[in-house]
């Protein structure tokens, strides 16, 4: 297997005939997924998601694939194929709609609807062709074929690419549900037709690649539902992603068997369920749904709110209710149903929640107490069936940090794909397909764009530097102002300090000496600006160091007047 | 079942008969167990141990439970009983014994070993009096007598404490693991005759109360470790808590199996396990052990390394490896163990380590992927037989945040405590033991104890709240000088920024506008620091928010001169 080095440099001309693939993001992490085709001096887009920061990238609200690979060729994308309508899949189009707005979007119904409905947010109105599984369509020189794929959101879509260079098969997002509620399935029969006209290269999603086994059905939860309904006292809150139109479903129909009517809560539930039922992938039987002023005034036994904020955003309507910040009031008695993933690094918020909420009374059941949650991805057990239909001639992980890929990859060998045919690439990694042969044969610069307020990329490494070494320690700014004739101290030093753990008082300690450092250095003529912070930052620094062993940002500053 | 309210205040005195129960840690959170018992005037307290900070904690080394409950009262401690040497029951022992050198520690015989070791690094000398199961013995008016429990870490013990007011049983940490590698049992028959006599107050902990069944053995993972080592071509590492002496057994045993030598990585590895096999716990084949040093220079194929940083801490062994910056060089072909717990808000660290490790080339083993870790707590399953072995007057579910004690609390109502006697207090809330009932009566304040760096107890909630704005937002300053006689600006105004996410260029947008806002501040007459600073605050707040809707921190400076 081969994988990237540091010494990756920009790569060859790409071969006349050959196919370049590109990730800007989704190889090497989970989120802003998005992947160049590149073919006779045309581009193909396949999703354009954005990444949710990490503790260590502190203030960010989203991270973006980076663009730059793009730059100056715009002109040459022929269209933007968005598998499903997941955030990490769709999250960034309005970014790149600002930098070309008529490129064209390819999805399904259900897909364009919700990106419409998020565009209409950004103020965009996109170009957009609608395919549904089993349409051919070409794009350039791409030929494309879509296939049904079972998901954690209704109407997700495989893509076939056929080009000079040969046929590649991306799977998107998928697991085999094989009795989906929808009796929408993944498309195995196709996968196998393609297999045998032979793929050259398979890009299948790895996230739960390490996870033996297969899923269990999204209807098995039904029973569990029910069983927590049947013994439910007072108001029921079910919390669960604000996409996930098949677990609402099961909410809704549970409710409705249990004579109670329903509430959305957040802004995302309220649209995308408004979009699912419009389109008719949401059935809601009349006169069950309520708005939340209604549901407040109903006795609690009567009602079931369906929520966001599975995911303990501070912000969302749950966390706020387990703090009694929200016009719901969790009393005992109330029960509280967590039908989610937990997404690795909001642990801490989750358990906060759940611990709030169970401080206030309220039973919660989540997803390690019963099954009242499955996953969207096929694990192991399943990949294998993909691998072994399509029999692709090289094969390249997808969708998944290193700990996925490399598990992926080892299932491939497994079912025998050469381990020189298994490319195992990162964000930014040039993979050529030449001769029905795929290889990295090159880098290109792939960075993190933080998208922070208003700005998009102008929080950088250095600033979030900055910020996690302010957060750790705090600072401690030194102010002195020197007159500009005489080069002597007219003020200061001041010495003003935030989160630094050391009390105001405690600088009375190190004023004095500063001072003395500062007329010793006068009296060597030692005068200018950069000298007199450097002395600052050295005098304070090793006080604090030596009394607190703290690294606090110190930031000597001098003013001339 | 009774739970605390915000407006619980001052408890009533205590009984002269009563026994009353006080938790400075532990409850409500998992960590820095403490809970202090008075009865007559004299306190004994169990355990004194230290949390480790979570994310909203920036900078903060550790949390001590708060003694503040104890000022003016040490004199009356007659003993602190140490359940077992995990970090989260010994760790504030130092501080502790900073107040009041001379309390005597009670615990088992490696328990006081590893915190005399502990206590050298604190230049501290602990009066220690050595226990075993089976022991009694007296400090003042509490009668105490000592059971042996499987733990995570060998020797440790519950407790039972009688007095005129009746029969306490504290658990401490256990699980009932039927088959241990040392042949040392939970003592079930002590438990079942303490019942017979009549417990009075059972406190037990709570940690896996949500988890149903019963844990598997830890003589369980000896066949996965050896199937990992057949497996392995290169380097092992295998990466666990430097306190679980039976896990580094097994590792050892697998290593002598397949004629490997071993070294310890870590400094608390290797002072645990030298004071682990200096008292026997440990059983070390002659010949087994090399240092570091050697280690490197033998074939990879040769050697296992026995590590700290299971838990993504970014300072250890592993972390540093898994990014290459550590003397241990990670090649394809090696093999990584992670023969740990994965405590919840480490994932994102951990998986980053795997990640790293996974990437240059390394096959990583770890829980989810295969039977190498048992946890050390007894689940539903097991903590039923205690609760039916004892059959508890009173019932109080311990060590645990409230997701884990609501759930004891409610198997504890199956086995048919009467819900009325079961009471779920957090950290500072009094429970007085009374005339055989156990209820509130009131709470002490119990705030968190942070040290940093040298200092304990100085870095406050309003510091630390500083540091969550610097670290998001990062901050501003504006350093205005003023001419004390005059009023009038001698000097800026400056602006310096960090971590604010906004370009040093664009500031010049806004310094005009200042300008000008303090000149009609002079025009109008107001001139003195604080309206200066309101006005900088305000002025230049405003235009951070419009233009990039951020809430930096803003800190205006009037140097006079």
């Amino acid at each position: 297997m081969s994988h990237p080095h540091p010494e990756l440099s920009q790569p060859p001309g790409l071969a006349a005939h050959g196919l370049r693939v590109v990730a800007l993001g989704g190889l090497g992490e989970i989120g802003r997924n998005m992947t160049v085709f590149e073919h006779k001096g045309r581009l193909l887009i396949v999703d354009c998601g954005v990444l949710f920061p990490e503790a260590d990238q502190p203030g960010v609200d989203l991270i973006l694939p980076d663009f730059g690979y793009l730059e100056g060729r715009l002109d040459r994308v022929e269209a933007v194929v968005l598998t499903h309508a997941h955030e990490d899949h769709i999250g960034a189009v309005p970014y790149l709609l600002r930098e070309r707005e008529d490129i064209p979007l390819v999805g399904s119904r259900l897909t364009l609807a919700l990106v419409r409905s998020k565009l209409t947010e950004h103020h965009l109105v996109p170009e957009t062709v609608e395919v549904r599984e089993g349409n051919h369509g070409s794009f350039g020189p791409f030929e494309l074929e879509f296939f049904s794929v079972n998901h954690s959101i209704p109407d997700a879509l495989a893509v076939a690419i056929r080009t000079q260079a040969g046929v590649v098969l991306h799977t998107g997002d998928f697991k085999m549900d094989q009795l989906p509620l929808d009796g929408r399935l993944t498309d195995l029969a196709g996968f196998a037709r393609l297999g045998g006209e032979g793929v050259d290269l398979l890009m299948s999603d790895s996230t739960n690649a390490e996870v033996p086994g297969i899923v269990r059905s999204e209807r098995d939860i039904a029973p569990v539902l029910d069983d927590v309904f049947d013994n439910a006292e007072q108001r029921i809150i079910v919390a669960c992603f604000a996409s996930h139109v098949h677990r609402v479903q099961q909410v809704l129909d549970a409710a409705a068997a249990h004579r109670r009517k329903v509430a959305f809560v957040g802004r995302s539930m309220v649209r995308n369920m408004g979009v699912a039922r419009d389109l008719g992938y949401l059935r809601v039987p009349g006169g069950l749904l309520i708005d939340l002023r209604e549901a407040e005034e109903m006795p609690p036994g009567d009602v079931v709110l369906i929520s966001t904020g599975s995911q303990g955003e501070p912000m969302s309507a749950l966390s706020r209710m387990a703090v009694r910040d929200h016009q719901i009031r969790i009393a005992s008695g109330d029960t509280v149903i967590l039908a989610s993933s937990l997404i690795p690094g909001n642990e801490t918020a989750v358990y906060r929640v759940i611990n709030g909420l169970t401080r206030l009374g309220a039973r919660v059941v989540h997803k390690e107490s019963a099954l009242v949650h499955v996953s969207g991805h096929a694990p192991a057990g399943e990949l294998l069936y993909v691998l072994n239909l399509v029999k692709p001639r090289n094969f390249m992980p997808v969708h998944g940090e290193w700990r996925h890929l490399r598990a992926h990859a080892r299932l491939a060998a497994l079912t025998g794909v050469p381990a020189k045919r298994i490319v195992i690439a990162e964000d930014g990694v040039v993979v050529d397909l030449v001769d029905g042969k795929a290889s990295i044969t090159g880098a290109v610069p792939c960075g993190y764009v933080y998208v922070d307020g208003l700005t998009v990329g102008e929080v950088t490494e250095t600033q979030l530097k900055d910020r996690r070494i302010l957060g750790e320690e705090g600072f401690i700014s030194v102010i002195m102002v020197v007159d500009a004739t005489s080069g002597k101290i007219a003020g200061g030093p001041e010495i003003h300090a935030r989160g630094s753990g050391i009390d105001d008082g405690a600088f009375s300690e190190v004023l004095p000496r500063l001072e003395d450092a500062l007329e010793r250095a006068a009296a060597d003529g030692i005068g200018d600006v950069h000298a007199l912070r450097q002395l600052a930052r050295r005098v304070v620094g090793k006080w604090v160091s030596d009394n607190y062993r703290r690294r606090p940002m110190i930031i000597p500053v001098v003013v001339e007047v």
